[in-house]
C-alpha cells in the first residue's frame, strides 16, 4: 500500500519527533501543514522548509483538510485537543500518534473522534536526549523500531497506512502489538531502564566520581536524562505494569546482594550465566 | 619521568589485557617476555611479534630480567603466583597489575615480595566483552581512565614509571587514588552497574522481548555479558562496599516505586530533575 503524494498531512505538536517527521514527509514530497504552540517553531518550520504551512491557533479548515494527522503531544494534551477538536477531522481521516503508552489512551481517543475518523495508535521508538524542532532530524528513525497498536475498530486499509508510514519515514521494523502487548513491552525495555538511570543517578551525590567514569557508565546513564513531566506522566498511564517490573528487578538485585552477603558464589555465578546467555539474544542481527 | 628503552617487561597473563599491553610496548621498541598458561596463546603472541619470547614454565631467568612486570591475571591466582614465585624478582624490579579492586590486593602483594621490589597497584578502565589474546589491541586504552594506587611503601620514582606506563600505553587520564578510594569508586561506578545489568537480564525470560529492543537497552546492557568467575571474584574482594552501594541503589528505586504507588507524582519529578541535573557533570568534556 502506497501514500499517495496528493494526501495532505498535518502534524500536531512540532517537537523533535514531529518536526523530523515534517522533515522526511515534505523532502518525499508531501503536502505539510503543523499545528504547534509556539509561533517561533512555525517561524523555523517555515525557514527550513519543513512544512507548507502552520499555524498555532485552532484552524479549523486546516484541521477538515487533512487526510493523515499524526500527534507528538504529551498525552494529557492529546486527550484535551481531541476532545475540543476531534470534530473538525473529516470522514476518512486516519489519525495516529507517537506517544509511549497506549492503554490509557488508544481507547479514550477513539471514544471521542467522530464516526468515520480513524484513530490507530504508533509508536516511534527513536528519541534524544535532546528536544525540540531544532533538534529534529529524520536520520534518527533509521533502523529504530516502530510498532503499531491496531483494536478490534480499526480497518485493515487504515492500519496498512499507519504501518506505510512507519516505513516510509525510514524506520528499520514496522511491527504490530496489541494496546496491553505494547505496554507490557514497553514498561520492561523502556520504562523501568529509565527508573534503574534515574535511581542510580539519585542514590549517589559524590561530585569525583566524573572525573573516573568510563564509557560503560555513561552508555548505562545516557537516559537518566530526563523530561520530568513528560516520563512521569507515561509512567502514571502505565503504572501497574511498571511497579511490577520494578519489583521483579528488586527481587534479582536483592537475590544477588544476598548470595554476596552469605558468601554463596554458586548462586552469583548462575545468576550471572543467565544474563550472558540471555544477553546474546539482544544482539543486533 | 621516560621508561627507557633498555627496560625489560615481564607480562603475566597474555590475556586481552595481557595481550594488548605486549602488543603496544613491543611496538614502542621495548624487549617484552610473557609468561601464561597455555601455549597456544605464547605461539600466537609471537607469530604477532607482540613479544620477544614466552613460556607456559616458570623461567626463573625470565623473571629475575624483568625490569617491570605486569600481572593480568585472576586475584586469587595473582596471589598464589607471587607467593611461590616472587623471590626471583632482582631488586629494583617494579611490579604492576590490572586487578579490577585493590584492598585486598596490593597490601598482600607487598608484604609477599621481597625487600627492594616494589609492588604499585594499577587499574586500567578498559575492556571488551571479549576475551583472550586473539581480541587485544591497543586502541581500547585510548581515551580511558589508568588508575594508579600507590601507598605509603611506594617511593615517588616507582610511582611515576607506573604512571609514565600508563600513558605511554595510550591512557587518556592518568590519576592516582589511594586502594580504599579506588574501591568505593569503582563499587559504585562499575560493579554496581554490572549488578544492575544482570539483574535486568535474569527478572525477565520474555524471548519476544528482543525484536523491540532499542539502542538505549542494548547500551544498557552491554556489561550483562559476565565472565562469572572474575566478576564473583571481583565482587567478593569488594564486597562490603559493593553492598552498601546495592542497598543504596535500591533505597532510591523503592522511593520512585512508592512514589508511583501513592500517586505522588511531585517525589518522581523531583528525582528525575536531580537524575537529569547530576547527569549532566557526567558528560565527557
Amino acid at each position: 500500500m502506497e501514500i499517495q503524494k496528493d494526501k495532505k498531512i498535518l502534524i500536531v505538536g512540532l517537537g523533535l519527533l514531529g518536526g523530523s517527521y515534517a522533515q522526511s514527509l515534505t523532502r518525499q514530497g508531501y503536502e505539510v501543514y503543523a499545528i504547534t504552540r509556539k509561533q517561533s517553531t512555525i517561524d523555523y518550520a517555515l525557514e527550513h522548509g519543513m512544512i507548507k504551512a502552520g499555524t498555532t491557533q485552532i484552524d479549523e479548515k486546516m484541521i477538515a483538510d487533512a487526510d493523515i494527522a499524526v500527534f507528538a503531544l504529551y498525552p494529557h494534551i492529546f486527550i484535551e485537543w481531541i476532545e475540543q477538536n476531534g470534530k473538525y477531522f473529516k470522514k476518512g481521516a486516519i489519525i495516529t500518534d507517537v506517544t509511549g503508552v497506549k492503554c490509557g489512551i488508544v481507547d479514550k481517543i477513539q471514544a471521542l473522534l467522530p464516526e468515520g475518523v480513524e484513530f490507530i495508535g504508533a509508536h516511534p521508538m527513536a528519541g534524544k536526549e535532546v528536544y525540540g524542532i531544532e533538534n529534529s532530524n529524520e536520520e534518527m528513525f533509521k533502523g529504530a523500531n516502530y510498532i503499531v497498536t491496531p483494536t478490534e475498530k480499526n480497518s485493515r486499509e487504515a492500519v496498512e497506512i499507519c504501518k506505510e508510514l512507519g516505513r516510509m519515514l525510514g524506520f528499520g521494523n514496522v511491527t504490530e502489538l496489541t494496546p496491553q502487548k505494547h505496554d507490557r513491552m514497553i514498561g520492561f525495555l523502556s520504562q523501568l531502564t529509565h527508573c534503574i538511570a534515574v535511581a542510580l543517578m539519585t542514590c549517589n551525590d559524590d561530585a569525583n566520581l566524573c572525573k573516573y567514569t568510563g564509557d560503560s557508565f555513561r552508555d548505562l546513564t545516557r537516559i537518566a536524562r530526563i523530561n520530568e513531566d513528560m516520563w512521569s506522566e507515561l509512567f502514571m498511564l502505565n503504572k501497574d505494569i511498571l511497579i511490577s517490573e520494578m519489583k521483579a528487578f528488586g527481587g534479582e538485585l536483592e537475590k544477588l546482594r544476598r548470595a554476596m552477603e552469605t558468601d554463596d558464589v554458586e548462586t552469583m555465578k548462575k545468576m550471572m550465566r543467565v544474563s550472558t546467555e540471555r544477553r546474546a539474544m539482544f544482539d543486533k542481527k
